[in-house]
């Protein structure tokens, strides 16, 4: 189990590669963002994004799923205050093989709350031609190892 | 049909109420932040979230659809390159009623692109106790008008 502490300015956590297919693209669109570039081959040629494209919210979603599963899935997670930015720097297509990791930027103990702190996190996603397609940095409120243990 | 010259600073655009259900937190969560507070009821009331409650990303794509209802489903809207920030102000709880408006802040054509602009807008999404819970700015890239001919 990985506490607060654990998280040291540096420490890098890789993502296992995911591909991204076309029916879930769909199907993230047609409940979240149901825009023609994000339903439709078709659509998404005739658009600036160049072919079906994942919404913005997917990718993110499916980088949250990689950052659950390379590392905080095993950690003390208290969930997040937001995210302080999020650039969707390329579109992610149908047949993509997304990568990427989270580098903790910084941390601090809650001056206000016992027992947690923030984490301060970048995460990348490139796909398979090393192009990042989707940069972020966001902080995590993550449990300090004696967090159950106020004094 | 809405165009980037339709989008002046001041215009509001307020979304229609969603009811957020237990099982929808429980289905998103499953999929793409499998946290124990996003799954499970009790583990939930036990976090500091008070509640089983909905994943930051699931909150924020819901509100990417109450805005594809409210107008930019009748828009020109090309995708957006990012979040400028996305604030969770407050946890998203099993039954809340969201409502929520999205409001122009500024706007201006591409230099580099003829026939878009971008427009940034900040949204707001209140809980029925009329607390924000989610809170962001993004732009979101749009055709003109004239778009379709370029001189």
């Amino acid at each position: 189990m990985l506490y607060f502490e654990d998280f040291t300015p540096g420490r890098r956590f890789d993502y296992r590669p995911i591909a991204i297919r076309a029916a879930d693209i769909i199907a993230f669109a047609s409940e979240f963002d149901p825009q023609p570039m994000h339903l439709d081959e078709e659509a998404g040629r005739r658009s600036i994004l160049g072919g079906l494209s994942a919404s913005g919210w997917h990718t993110s979603a499916i980088g949250m799923r990689m950052m659950i599963d390379a590392f905080l899935g095993r950690s003390a997670s208290q969930g997040s205050p937001g995210i302080d930015f999020m650039d969707w720097k390329k579109p992610v297509l149908a047949g993509d093989v997304l990568s990427g990791f989270s580098l903790v930027m910084e941390s601090r103990p809650s001056t206000s709350r016992a027992g947690i702190g923030f984490v301060k996190f970048r995460s990348e996603l490139t796909n398979q031609r090393r192009e990042a397609v989707a940069v972020s940095e966001a902080s995590i409120i993550i449990r300090r190892r004696d967090g159950g243990m106020r004094p």
